[in-house]
C-alpha cells in the first residue's frame, strides 16, 4: 500500500447507510487502506463549513493521505468530480468550491477531472455519486494507480469567494466563520493582523465589537478567563475567537456563521459612549 | 488473520462505553481484526430499522466480512444467538429477525446456535451479551475459527414480516421503510415496478399519493429537482425515493415511517378532481 | 509498532476539527498506530462523566493500550499533564483528577509529568494541548519511547472526591452516577453490598427508593421486566441499575446523575405507609 490514509469529511451523518457504504467499498478495493473519519456532521449541503473543516485539520495528516470530501449538493448533475494532488496531499472531491480554502494553502500538482468509468463501480446510481464513482477512484488512488489515469488533467477549479477581514485605518472587519461544540466562536481574524493592529494603537487598547457586545478582556487560554466573562483569545488556529469559561460564547451573545466581528482601537471617548447606550 | 474484517451495527448510540467494550473485547481476542463502524445509532431496540440498515450496505463490503449486529430488546433472555454464514458473508446476531431481509438476499450456508461457553468471556452479565458473548464469538471467527465450533446447526432464523409493496390494477401499494439524514423518503417499492407500470399506462402519466399530496414530478437526481418542489426519484438502493432539493421531504410533509405511499397511473378525471380539492 | 492501540476518550464531540487532528498527529509520528475511539461525546468540561467512561470500559482492552484522556477544561492553564504507567495499561491525560476512578482499580507502577517538549508539535497553541502535546507523547509511546523519556516521575495524582455508597444500619445510600442512552440510570451501589444487605433482610424484601419512587421488582434482565414497570437489576458493570423495559427509566422518573438512591430493608409497617402517601 503506497499512500494508506483515506480521510473522510461528509455532510452524510452517521447514522444511515452512507457512511458504511463508502467504507465497504473502499476496503474491497484495497483491503490494506486504512480510513480516518475526519467528520460526517458537516451541516447537509453546507460547502462552506465543509470546507473549513478540511481545512482545520488537514496539514496534521501524514503526507500523501488521501481526502475524500463529499458535501455534494449537486449529484447527479454535470458538475464535475475532481482529483487533485497536490506536493504532500491528494484530494477527491465535487467541484463545487469545496476544496478552495485548502488548495490555496498548498501547492498544487496536478487536477484531473475525474471521468473514467473503469474505476467507476458497475451499477451506477444518480443520486450516492460517492459510493458509485469517488469512493472507488479514492481507494484506487490508495492502491498507487497514477492520478492522470482516472481522466483529463484541467486547469483550474471552483473557489469559493473569500471572506477574508478587512483592514481599515483604526480597526479590522471580520466575521465569524465557525462556531464549534464547546460555543466558541471561531472568526476569521488572524493573530498577525491583531497583533500589527496592537502595535499602531500604541498605549491605546483594542476591543472586540460584535452583537452590540464590546468585549475588551483577552486572554491567553480559555481557563484564564473568569466565569461569567466574555472575552478573546487566539484560537488553535491562529484565529481570534470569542469564548466564555466553560460555558458557550455562542449561546451566550446568541452570534452565529457570518456575523460581523470588528477589532477596532479604543478612543478615549469611546468609553463615554458606552456609557450613552 | 483470515476474516479481517468485522462490521459493527447497534443501537448502542456512541455516548456510553458499549461500543468501546466491544472493540476492546474483540481486539484483545484477536489484535489483527479490522472493526468498521457501520452505525450505532439505530433507535433504541429499533429491530425493523436496523435490519434495513444492515440490507442497505452489506453488498459493498468485502467478502467474508463479519457482520456483527446487537439490536437486541430480548438480551438475557432465552432468544438464541446465531452464527450465520452465507456465501460471501458471516453475521452475528440475536435470532429475532434483524437478519432476515439481508439472508433473503444471500445464499444461507450454515445457520448456528451459538452455545459454546468456551468462547464467551469468563464472567457474564445478564444485561450486555454483545459484549460477552456476542463480540468474542465475531473476534474467534475473525481468527479462523470454523463456525461448527461454536454450537450446533439449526433449521431457521426468524424472520420479519414482509413488507413488500402490493401491485394492484392501477397502482402500486407500499410504503416508507426509512427517512435518511437528508429527509429523503426510501419507500419498499422497487424501481422494476415501477417501470412495469409506466409502460403499462401508456400515454398517462404516474403519480405518487402520500399523506394526502399529489407528488408528479419524476427526477433523476437531487439536483434536477426545483427548490420548494417535491418529487421523486430513484434511490441509490434502487428504491422509490421521495425528496426535495437541498431540504428535508420528511419535514415537509410530516411523513414518517409505515406510511402508506401509491404510485398511481393518472387518468384525465384525476386532474379535475386535484382542481375540486 | 510495540502498543499499537491508542483508545480516544474526549469531550470533542464529532462534528469539529478536533479528533481528526490528534488522530492526524498521532498518524504523522506513528502510520502504525491503531487508533479506537471510545468516546468523543462526554458532556463538555465533565470530568466525572469522563472518569466514569473509561472506567467502564478500560478493563476490556488489550494489555499495552495507550489510553489518551481528554477532558480538559483547565488547558492551556498550568495544571500537569501525566503519563501513567499501570501494570496492564498506559493513561495520558490532564491531572484533574479523570484517572483517579481507574487508577484506585489498577496497580499504578509509573507516574510521569509530562515536560519534554522535544516530544510535542513545534508550534504550540494554548487553547489545544489535546493536539500540541498529548497526542504527540501517545504517539511516540506506542512507537515505544520510554516513560521516563516524556518527563520527571512523580509521586501523585489528582483524585476526585470519591463517590461510595454509605452502608447504614438496614439500607444503603448511593447515588445515580450515569444515565445511559437507552435512559438506564447507573447507580454506585455494587452488587455484593446488595446481596448482603439481603441476607440480612432474612424473610424481609428490599426495595429500591428514589425521587418519591418505590421500586420494588428486582429483575435479572431488562427483557424480564413488563412494559411500563419499573425495575431494579445487576447492570453490566456489576452496579444496580433502574430500568425500564424497552422505554427510558431516566425520563419516566425524571432522574438524573447525583440524584439520590437508597435500598432499604422493608418492614411490615413501610407498606402502611406507603398507602397513606
Amino acid at each position: 500500500v503506497k499512500r494508506p490514509f483515506i480521510a473522510l469529511i461528509t455532510d452524510f451523518g452517521e447514522d444511515d447507510y452512507f457512511v458504511a457504504s463508502l467504507k465497504g467499498v473502499i476496503l474491497r478495493i484495497n483491503p490494506g487502506a486504512r480510513i480516518i473519519d475526519v467528520t460526517h456532521q458537516v451541516p447537509s449541503f453546507d460547502i462552506r463549513q465543509g470546507s473549513f473543516t478540511l481545512f482545520s485539520c488537514y496539514k496534521y495528516f501524514p503526507p500523501r493521505t488521501i481526502f475524500l470530501v463529499i458535501i455534494d449538493p449537486g449529484v447527479g448533475s454535470s458538475r464535475p468530480i475532481l482529483l487533485v494532488k497536490t506536493k504532500k496531499y491528494f484530494f477527491v472531491a465535487p467541484d463545487n468550491g469545496v476544496l478552495s480554502l485548502t488548495l490555496k494553502s498548498e501547492e498544487v500538482e496536478q487536477i484531473i477531472k475525474i471521468t473514467n468509468k473503469k474505476f467507476f463501480l458497475e451499477k451506477q446510481s444518480k443520486t450516492f455519486e460517492g459510493r458509485d464513482k469517488m469512493a472507488p477512484v479514492a481507494a484506487w488512488l490508495s492502491k498507487g494507480t497514477s492520478p492522470l489515469l482516472f481522466g483529463p488533467p484541467v486547469q483550474d477549479y471552483k473557489a469559493l469567494d473569500k471572506l477574508e477581514p478587512i483592514r481599515k485605518e483604526r480597526e479590522i472587519i471580520g466575521s465569524i466563520i465557525y462556531a464549534d461544540k464547546f460555543g466558541n466562536l471561531i472568526t476569521n481574524i488572524p493573530r498577525t493582523m491583531v497583533n500589527k493592529l496592537k502595535k499602531e494603537a500604541g498605549k491605546s487598547k483594542l476591543t472586540l465589537l460584535t452583537k452590540n457586545k464590546k468585549i475588551s478582556s483577552f486572554r491567553e487560554s480559555y481557563s484564564q478567563g473568569r466565569r461569567g466573562e466574555l472575552f478573546y483569545l487566539v484560537g488553535s488556529l491562529g484565529f481570534i475567537e470569542i469564548a466564555t469559561r466553560e460555558a458557550s460564547a455562542s449561546r451566550k451573545i446568541k452570534a452565529k456563521v457570518s456575523d460581523t466581528v470588528k477589532i477596532v482601537i479604543r478612543s478615549p471617548r469611546e468609553k463615554v459612549i458606552a456609557k450613552e447606550k
